[in-house]
């Protein structure tokens, strides 16, 4: 195992009600920027019942609304100069991961006297933010309890993640009710995302981390378990709480701690997703099965070998067996059972021009991961998920 | 899944040469009492390691030595005199769950007016406590990253467990290396504990917490697969590492949360302990098989038969056959594995004299747990330990 510092800083008040919380918010002020998306949260009622906890706090509340599915810098811009201009006390996200990142970096860039876009390029800019907190209405990217966020820059072909341990939300409600709206699709792509953030960190060549690899097989085997029920029956409660606490964990660090890793499937997705838009979630679906054939050799097969056996009960001894009937499942959990699009063409994507430089620009951000990949891997990858 | 909080404010460095972060201690002001146990770690020379650091970074260190096994009391107000004598800014432990725990009361002691005992029949009296810093030389309580504590008075034959958010450690040092001069005895009554506390925690009865029952599942695998091996390579590393962050982590509440979990077996070794000064992982690894026969049942087969198949790989597919069957590989790893003792009478405890009175104290704190138990219940659950 190597070494690591461990370090979570933020309370997450889980469960049906826990939305009483947002009282703790004058713990930092009483001057509140709001960020939220399209507006799904008025249809629901889940604005209302903040502002009204707001409002019996006295606390004074600015608004960012309109945050993209993936968030644009001009975006985060906007939000940091109401900030500024209304010495903003802290930020609360009220929706899914990619309004939950637009607020991490509004409350870098609130405190940061140049352009937004330098804390994405340089997370070592970010040096202090905001006080964030978060109520989360989509269970995918684990933001809600993590260090990261995903900025787009749409007029460059930019889709970068930041950094930094002060992003971590200070607090964040995760109450599975909320999630009882979201669609199949948007379930089925969260899935797809939390398990890709599992599979990313389950991948490493550190041995004696296997009390890591366990707790990230739990997560895929509870993924497998609930997202169907999710997607069949909205308003089970179990299947969204778990789902809800699995993408949390999928990410925290926990799986990760001692463990080396260096993720490559999310650097590859996020090309797809600067060039054409398209659902992260999706996209992650797509390349992972390619991947993993991609590298699957008799060097790579015992944790393939591993996965299937302890995440799809696969019996097979052969561990280069066990292992293509690993990747199998995968596909046919996806593909078949959580209706995932299976290539680039059903998203959209309509040719392979911009391939190469996709591969140009995501091959830095994979060096160091399980299985080194070139540029030519990374074309190849793009190609096989094609069509 | 139940509703819950999810809050772990301490910061955990884990590894090799992690001791250099006793310099962080100076963001807590600069007079530290230091609480150890023996003596042993000025053998091992952590001592000398540890004092140079805080000299170097200019610390008064004042010092409360001697720690029991079972600590007592009557230590922890002696090092709470000591705090309020000397304005002692902060506490640091070194050594294992027993030098922590009396860290922890001493920390809460030092900043409340009247007798530390209160502390301990009155959690709820905690109300904030000098800063707490560990560096842990023993993997079994999970002291480390939690927010108990469990002191003994041994006038009154009483040990209990107290608790308040303020206990846990603000930062801990986990280097695997300072376990290696831990005697098989040690280990394996450390395993025992971490295990022990796994189970409390995975036995319950609350839907839809299967995450957290992998995750639990993983621990105990971990523990089965790295206890023999740290015993007989008291030196190797990535046993050592494994055994301490599942020490951790069975305990720090990732496991239990959303389950409602009540400990029986604790409460019951608590009286076991109080009475006759025993190791408390010795009697935690006598009486859970004792207690997991006796709970046995066509309604509790499931999660015992769930244990088998995950844990120790059982493949017969009749519950309560399989549940037979695991918690006989429980025994077989416990007493032949890791040598630990099977009976009371092994242990040192020759008659049966104090089981009414021990069931009798012990039988309210074991209330709501997996199976109910009745003090009648109890008295059985020793009687079946003894020989």
């Amino acid at each position: 195992m190597n070494n690591f510092t461990y370090s979570i800083p933020t309370t997450i008040h889980f469960g049906k009600n826990q939305i009483t919380h947002l009282n703790e918010l004058k713990e930092s002020g009483n001057r509140v920027l709001l960020v939220y998306g399209s507006g799904s949260i008025k249809r629901t009622g889940i604005y209302d019942e903040a502002m009204n906890i707001l409002k019996e706090n006295h606390m004074d509340v600015f608004e960012l609304a309109g945050v993209e599915p993936n968030p644009r810098i001009e975006t985060v811009r906007k939000g940091a100069q109401i900030c500024k201009d209304n010495q903003i006390d802290m930020v609360l996200a009220i929706g899914g991961g990619s309004t939950i990142d637009c607020a991490k970096v509004v409350a870098a860039a609130a405190v940061y006297d140049k352009d937004a876009w330098d804390l994405v390029i340089h997370p070592e800019y970010i040096q202090s933010a905001l006080p964030i907190y978060t109520v989360l209405t989509l269970s995918a990217t684990g933001s809600e309890m993590d260090p990261f966020a995903v900025i787009s820059d749409l007029t460059k072909n930019e889709k970068l993640g930041t950094r930094a341990h002060c992003l971590f939300p200070k607090m964040s409600i995760l109450d599975p009710t909320y999630t009882f709206t979201v669609s199949k699709k948007q379930t089925a792509s969260g899935v797809a995302d939390m398990m890709s953030h599992t599979f990313e960190n389950y991948f490493n060549n550190v041995e004696g981390t296997q009390m890591q690899a366990g707790f990230a097989e739990s997560i895929l085997r509870c993924c497998i378990q609930y997202g169907p029920i999710a997607c069949n029956q909205p308003d089970n409660y179990d299947a969204r709480a778990s789902l809800m606490w699995c993408s949390s964990f999928a990410i925290n660090g926990t799986i990760k701690l001692g463990c080396e890793v260096k993720w490559c499937i999310h650097p590859m997705e996020h090309e797809l997703s600067a060039f054409y838009d398209i659902t992260h979630g999706q996209g992650l679906a797509i390349l992972t099965p390619v991947w993993m054939e991609y590298i699957l050799n008799e060097q790579t097969s015992a944790r393939f070998a591993q996965m299937a056996r302890n995440v799809f009960n696969i019996t097979e001894n052969d561990d280069m067996k066990a292992a293509q009937l690993g990747i199998d499942a995968l596909k046919t959990f996806f593909f078949e059972t959580m209706h995932l699009p299976r290539t680039l063409k059903e998203v959209g994507i309509t040719n392979k021009d911009q391939f190469e430089i996709m591969a140009k620009k995501a091959y830095p951000k994979c060096k160091g991961s399980f299985v080194p990949l070139s540029q030519k891997d990374i074309i190849q990858i793009f190609e096989r998920s094609f069509e």
